[in-house]
């Protein structure tokens, strides 16, 4: 039976990619491997839009998001946490282990931050280093306006650290035209690949920072790894078969132009959203993500039954996070899953929710 | 051409772990991956000789290293870091880099630190709260003796942490029968998987102290992992296709026992050290591992060009790291570096130097 894996990550590997991977391993200290790497790190710049060095790390993104607090920050800094989902909860937590001073700016979870409330928080706080937040927030899966709020962050001294985790790719993101100050991203989602890669860009406001910061670190330290690019090297190891994967997945995502890339998938979520709405069923996010959908289990339906049942079909959604378990539902469309994957996943969701509905009547 | 990675890491991937790792990805928060994770859990304790939990994180074995620091101890701490190589000096970076007040143990390179020396430091400080040091030192190919070792840090209040990266499969390593605290490995070596997963087997005795540490951690928080770890689960996305690797890895490497994979080792390091002494050659180190063997180049032979002649007949050897680049190269027959990849490698290397040594007669 055909697997059809539909989560926001990880997503399935294109055949050209797996295969890369496939082949005998090289070693990182090659000429071989540095230009793969050189091409990679060319190609991450047009992914997210930059001309700031994009660092790669062998970790997952929450590795690369705890680089972005222990790189900018010292011990005793209030920064702003935008909390509408869990990971924005996760931001404050990291920052809170390092002894950082959070500022939760809370938002109900299917909604998105406003960027004059957060002028406001700003005005008030005016010592703020930092306001971390989300592209796509998966767990609830919305959209922020990071255009809108870069605009507010990008008038004061503090910085803008966006999780583009599973947003890139799916979502509109522009760090340089937008001003985002450290952009974060995971190779499970939008890049197709396995997870255990994670990346950070840096602009040069984040590096002023990044020069004053005190916390401690070693294996993310920013300086290390900037230092090295040029010369298309790693301070430690690289995960070689992911960063050979990524050459491959990048020539897909940019063969075409990035922004093609993006338009597939807004026309992609355009269409989940249109048969879900013609299914009677309605979306938990008021600001639904280009990357991943997520739809309310309606009330007559058991929530954790319908996920296992899909799955006898071969299909895997993903349920909620936190208090949303069994409240929804999430068919991603990022990365490499196809139209013909969703059709065939959508037509088996409604002969599920028919067979689910009438054994409840029956 | 076939090519021959005798490299100390990354080493060749075996045909049925690579096949594993090809095949379409699965999700994480699955039965079939818990099941897969909790056979890799079981046999990595096989691997380390332990009770203890195996820690598994996605990143290099530098990520782990760190981890080690930063989950035992606080800032000021004192802690005693034997530096005989360039892994060695390592831990000391990341120790000063945590604040850490780091008292070296500096050895020749080459050669290994001894317990009664090592005892004589402890009674001098006895408020040393670690001892960090390695099983094999990679970048002199040198062996320390651990047990040894352990036997005068047992005495005391300290942890022994050991970095086993290069060693774990080659080198004998009894991790709870010698009373090691923490144990680091990483998956590029001795596992015969890419690089991208690290490990950490935690003792008793070092929990007692992670509680009471107070560096700041999230991405590498032992306790995030223990806590998950009986459920087969992972705090943050896994390096899936790597973890599903190691499960075949980990196969190869217990199926006869793990004694006998080391043993295996053990006669290919012999072989090894037995052609180079007919060739006329000298080893560096004076406590040879059997992980990786570090060959003195001789002074008629440019030992760039000893290393270049060799790659374009397919064989890569890895040079001297720091003061001993060009001095020294080093031949892995570690993981799944075959006999008949060393005999080939090292008729090449005999054939080669014969070359090099005519032409500068000539």
């Amino acid at each position: 039976m055909k697997k059809y894996l539909l989560t926001p990550g990880p997503t399935p590997i294109p055949a050209e990619v797996a295969e890369s991977m496939a082949k005998p391993i090289i070693h990182h200290r090659t000429k071989q491997y540095r230009d793969i790497f050189q091409t990679v790190n060319d190609k991450l710049k047009s992914a997210f839009k930059t001309e700031n060095n994009v660092l790669t790390f062998a970790s997952s993104g929450t590795g690369a998001m705890e680089a972005s607090v222990c790189n900018s920050l010292s011990k005793g800094d209030s920064v702003i946490v935008i909390r509408g989902g869990k990971f924005g909860e996760r931001f404050a937590e990291i920052c809170e282990a390092y002894g950082v001073n959070v500022l939760p700016f809370d938002i109900e979870w299917g909604t998105r931050p406003e960027a004059p409330a957060l002028e406001e928080i700003l005005k008030e706080n005016r010592k703020v280093k930092a306001v971390f937040t989300q592209l796509c927030e998966t767990s609830t899966a919305t959209v922020y306006d990071i255009k809108s709020i870069a605009g507010v962050v990008n008038k004061t001294g503090a910085i803008l650290v966006v999780d583009v985790i599973s947003g890139l790719g799916s979502d509109e993101f522009d760090m340089d035209g937008w001003g985002v100050d450290i952009a974060i991203g995971g190779s499970q989602k939008g890049l197709m690949l396995p997870p255990g890669l994670s990346f950070c860009a840096v602009s040069k406001k984040a590096w002023d920072m990044v020069k004053k910061s005190t916390l401690p670190r070693y294996y993310y330290d920013f300086a290390k790894y900037d230092k090295l690019i040029e010369k298309s090297d790693n301070p430690f190891t690289p995960a070689i078969t992911l960063v050979v994967g990524l050459e491959k997945a990048l020539s897909i995502i940019t063969q075409n132009g990035v922004d093609n890339f993006v338009a597939g998938h807004r026309k992609d979520a355009s269409y989940v959203r249109d048969y879900i709405a013609g299914l009677g069923l309605s979306l938990f996010s008021r600001f639904p993500s280009d990357a991943v959908t997520a739809v309310n289990v309606p009330e007559s339906v058991d929530g954790a039954k319908l996920i296992d049942s899909l799955k006898t079909n071969g299909i895997t959604f993903a349920g909620g996070q936190g208090h949303l378990k069994g409240k929804i539902f999430r068919i991603a469309h990022m990365g490499g899953i196809s139209r013909e994957d969703l059709q065939f996943a959508l037509g088996k969701l409604k002969e599920t929710l028919e067979e689910l509905t009438s054994n409840k009547q029956g």
